[in-house]
């Protein structure tokens, strides 16, 4: 894996940049919808592809549970089972496990728990989850780490710190001592926890840098903290963070997190917003958020966004597609997803030009200003599964 | 609408024909795809089209309740509202009302039914059900009647036929004394009814033939009748029906009930059996039915059905969709009523390509036999909603 950084810009962190993978090359900043169970929920590959999308998240955790890591390994890894090809970025699992598995319990070598589909008992290792994702042939890694919950105790953050550290030492000693399935090279990132802890944080992105990655990932975020001290932290951390490396904030967010991201130095984004709010009925335009159910739409007969190019904008009214919601109809759930992955890419994708032609901070306050205007402020903070 | 017998059968009553209407010709035998609320489940217009389909069905009862038939009319009739600009029937919601409604009471002049989405008090009446198909703007318009159920005594299909027939000779006058609201000519087809009672059956087709429709369909069947008889009464009503008139047979069916209908002289289909058996996860092949959930499946690398062409088989492997279905995703509720609708088209366009070359029943015993010998015979008998 390669990344170059294109441009930085004058006035801010933000950076412009490439990442070149075995499966293609991808423009940061980027977002990589979420692809949980080996499909980005109620769109096929292609309606990827059609909608700029340029890489996918997959959860090794759901994976290997559903259907079994070994099942796509021997379908030719999880591209082939998918049929997507393009890159793929597969998490470690770790925080599934602590968000939705039972009895989880951490040892040094690693955390045991019980599926949430059987109740089955597993253990996730720094190595077992590298022979996961190698099962899986993503074209990034991501080591295992404890995603530490908000609020969280100084102890408490501080010694898993340190675990997550340990834990980043070994996957990589592993990574590197063992080859890829599929014949291709799979790329490791670390992940820098710490909580709100600026010391910890510190502590963590030295040692992590100090073992070298290709990638790092910031975690511990996006898990109800407020926006100001996701961004302080957010900052903090990419003040460390080497130049050239790509830099990933788990689990981000909003429209607007994205761009506060963005300015502080990120380049890659995964969040279950844009689907799972499409699958609510919530989409975002160029002028804010619309809850397509309301009454106020029931004869509108515009698109959702007057200025997007998807194809729910270029053919349905809001007045059909709000019948679809009404209606309980799954291609409303469809056309909204379509609306809202094909904004995060635009909103992505124009971040990208708006570094390169060094307007991204006037750019980022004019639509923000507007997005505040129509009362997203009010929208919720990230969330992952 | 205009409607030609392009080729018949030598050796059975089958018909190849063209239908002529103001959103384009129809190849005949035809299925419609059954689109209840503005949109066939899970599909975009753009998906039909891709999968050749030629005309759909609407639901008058669900549409007049939800969104309702006005803002329909405001948006530009169903084609406009749910794009899709092929040719569309429209039922006369009759059915739905019986199947459906709560509190429902036949008076000499219409029905009178309470919602069963909120419990509000309507009525239809033979014009009424022409009202709201105008402001529907379907292609093809049909009667109100009643669909006996099965069993039904002599005595009630008897008044029952008699009241259809009173009601199409209304909807007759209504249709011929009234305009189309958005701008091309409207067919009306009368419905045969009579339950399986020869004598009823054959008094309701001269009376309905006596008023001279553009088109016949055979109401009634497909109502938990065995299959035997719905042939016998099938067939026995088209023994009666116009030769230059179409003919519909209602609520019809599984793959071989269409083939068997089409042998006596059917042209015209509609049912939720391919697109609610594939959200099901069950799916028709030319070898038979697969229900892909089946642990046989876990690891098939093949598609559904190795001599379809359709995305879902030119793309994906029996183990991902099997595994969609298991992980409850949507894409396997689209990619299932992708290939049913993909094999539906191809039934019937085959169906005419044998008729016109003179193989029909040939081609369809030889199908039929590959159906019977893998299971074929257990599928379920038609069901309309």
């Amino acid at each position: 894996m390669k990344f170059r950084v294109e441009q930085s810009d004058k006035v801010s962190k933000a950076r412009a940049g490439e990442l070149k993978t075995p499966h293609g090359r991808v423009k940061t900043p980027i977002f990589m919808p979420v692809g949980t169970q080996g499909t980005v929920k109620t769109l096929t590959p292609l309606e990827l592809r059609e909608n700029g999308v340029q890489i996918i998240l997959g959860n090794t955790y759901h994976l290997y549970l559903r259907p079994g890591d070994l099942l796509i390994a021997q379908s030719g890894g999880l591209h082939n089972f998918m049929q997507w090809s393009g890159p793929i970025l597969t998490d470690s699992g770790g925080f599934q496990v602590f968000s939705l598995s039972d009895l989880r319990k951490i040892d040094p070598d690693g955390v045991r728990f019980q599926s949430h589909l059987d109740g089955s008992h597993h253990k996730f290792t720094p190595q077992k989850v590298i022979d996961i994702q190698r099962n899986l042939g993503s074209d990034i890694m991501m080591v295992l780490d404890e995603c530490t919950p908000h609020p969280c105790s100084y102890e408490y953050a501080a010694n898993s710190t340190q675990l997550t550290i340990d834990w980043a030492r070994q996957a990589r000693e592993y990574w590197q001592d063992n080859n890829d399935v599929h014949g291709h090279q799979q790329a490791l990132f670390a992940i820098v926890q710490g909580s709100v802890y600026n010391d910890l944080r510190e502590k963590s992105v030295l040692a992590l840098i100090d073992l070298d990655f290709p990638g790092y990932a910031i975690g511990g975020l996006a898990v109800g903290e407020p926006a100001g001290k996701r961004n302080t932290i957010t900052g903090f951390c990419t003040d460390f963070l080497p130049f050239d490396k790509p830099r990933y904030l788990m689990g981000v967010g909003t429209p607007q997190d994205i761009l506060d991201a963005v300015e502080r130095g990120v380049d890659m984004f995964d969040c279950v917003i844009p689907t799972r709010n499409a699958r609510n009925g919530t989409v975002f335009t160029t002028e804010g958020k619309l809850v397509i159910k309301a009454g106020q739409f029931k004869d509108d007969q515009q698109p959702l966004d007057a200025e997007c190019t998807c194809y729910a904008c270029k053919t349905f009214s809001r007045a059909y597609i709000r019948h679809l919601f009404n209606a309980n109809e799954i291609l409303g759930l469809r056309l909204a997803t379509v609306h809202n992955i094909h904004f995060y890419m635009w909103l992505v994708g124009e971040a990208y030009n708006r570094i390169k032609s060094g307007e991204f901070l006037m750019w980022k306050e004019e639509l923000v200003g507007k997005w505040q205007q129509t009362g997203e402020r009010k929208q919720e903070t990230g969330i992952r599964i």
